[in-house]
């Protein structure tokens, strides 16, 4: 039995998981990261706490394995940046630790959701692959040789923000150009309202957002696409084009077997996936060059909860 | 005892390389690759059979490493694409095996190269480490985790064909935009000929190539930057800043070690390693984020040889 943990900017989401990866125990407070780091960590030991307490399986929780959204010192367990929570120089496991006698493995959200894709929903048959969670932002789970990379200094398997080309807009990382400012809901939306805001473009998505484009979100824009509009469908190419350069450039990097979409963007299936597949293949450089197989990743809700306690199930054997 | 080889578009270059990595006897013969591969394959064969009974160490050689300018098949040996050699589909390996009688590892020449550099010239004391070797391309070696990564097919660690801006000339493979048409030699010789024949732009390096833009090579225009020449100067930022964001890109998505500067172009040393490191802690996105250190590789002529044994002898081990 393990204890995962999904530090959302919104909830502290944690849960009891068996070996296998099902959650058999749910437990959830809010974030509320306005009051700063310390009361969240004692709402996050207060969470494990309950969750030990409220066991009545005969097997104990043996490590406990947290999601954050950012980035966290693989030898410490300290976080320098997480800027959805406004951390700086957090030092989460040691503070945890002070009231919490299991062991604990902190990393990225995406990285963990990788987890429970490969390990559960995947079964563990791929070494190599990287599942790219197209949401709000874009987050990565990168898995090399059956290990999860989260590098050496804990702030890789940021592949959202790989510089991809030039933008209309500058990412809230400071850069220009990061995939996540042309491929994520935050991207499409923001490229529509600047279309039909800035340069007068027409789209059914204005009625659908009834007639203000501040309503705009990404399932709009899907729906619109595969409706036909013109302006959705140029919006969701754009999202591909950028994406598909994304995935070649973790090709030519890392060559993964498998490369999984999931987040919200991903319920829009094969649409999405197939304009995706197209776009990857007219980039090889070599026609019958064998190239990662590309899917929609399967795990919706709970995978954060799921894969942070089978990243402590990894980090155990 | 080791045999290493450097399959080069000029030379088949082999070596006896002993278990510290130091070649005791070298042989060489001429690639002629317009011969078609069964012939170069014969002649490499030759050049090992040649290092086996010259070898005059009482310790005989227990595996063979091959470096080459292409992409090969972790698990067949197959050489799906070599375009420097115009090879497709060359069962290399398969080929070998009929005459050698020893355990044949083949991987990509910046792979090779890589493990000399992180296996000798570092002596191992990084784990997680990219080489980037800046010559008429850019070629990459990869180690993670201690391992050199060529991915599931053995298309991986072509980091010089990532993807990271738009160009005004598109590369041999292909696509707009790879890393590779900004910060090679070849890219910077194109660039710097493309202002002064189409743009009429001045420079001293003109006078350096006798008044012919077809003499410019990369020398040159370091030479012209560290004398203040203007274009040569914006030529060298072109291609930090390109550079830099190809590292930032492999800090986001692998957070390496150390990233090591190799291939002739490092041979400006400290003046290109300045600006590179500025470049790259500029695309910081937090200040104090931790990040790869920058350095120039040590080894220059042979690595390939070397490389070639050790990747041999990590694979033996």
């Amino acid at each position: 039995m393990y204890i995962g943990i999904d530090l959302g900017g919104t909830n502290i989401a944690g849960g009891l998981v068996n070996d296998e990866g099902v959650i058999v125990m749910k437990k959830s407070v809010p974030t509320l990261t306005e009051r700063g780091s310390e009361a969240v960590i004692e709402d996050i030991a207060h969470v494990i706490q309950m969750l030990i307490d409220a066991n009545t399986s005969n097997q104990k929780p043996i490590a406990v394995g947290i999601g954050i959204p950012g980035v966290s010192d693989p030898i410490t367990g300290d976080v320098p940046v997480c800027i959805n929570l406004n951390w700086y120089n957090v030092p989460l496991r040691r503070r945890l630790q002070e009231q919490i006698d299991l062991p604990i493995f902190i990393d990225n959200d995406a990285t963990v959701a990788g987890v429970a894709e490969f390990e559960i929903a995947q079964e563990g048959r791929y070494k190599n692959a990287v599942l790219l969670t197209l949401g709000t932002g874009i987050g990565s789970g990168i898995m090399i040789d059956g290990k999860m990379v989260s590098g050496h200094h804990g702030i890789g398997s940021e592949f959202g923000h790989t510089i991809v080309g030039e933008n209309f807009y500058t990412c809230n990382c400071g850069h220009n150009g990061c995939l996540e400012t042309f491929s994520s809901s935050t991207a499409i939306i923001k490229y529509m309202r600047h279309r039909i805001n800035d340069e007068g473009a027409q789209s059914d998505v204005v009625a659908m957002a009834d007639g203000n484009t501040a309503n705009i979100n990404g399932e709009m824009i899907f729906k619109a696409a595969m409706n036909g509009d013109l302006l959705a469908v140029e919006t969701i190419d754009r999202l591909v084009k950028y994406l598909a350069i994304g995935m070649i450039n973790l090709v030519a990097t890392l060559d993964p077997e498998i490369i999984l979409l999931g987040g919200g963007l991903s319920m829009a299936g094969d649409f999405l996936l197939n304009k995706v597949v197209a776009a990857l293949h007219e980039l090889k450089y070599y026609k019958a060059l064998p190239i990662a197989k590309v899917a929609i990743a399967k795990l919706r809700n709970d995978a954060g909860i799921a894969g942070a306690a089978m990243y402590a199930k990894l980090h155990m054997a």
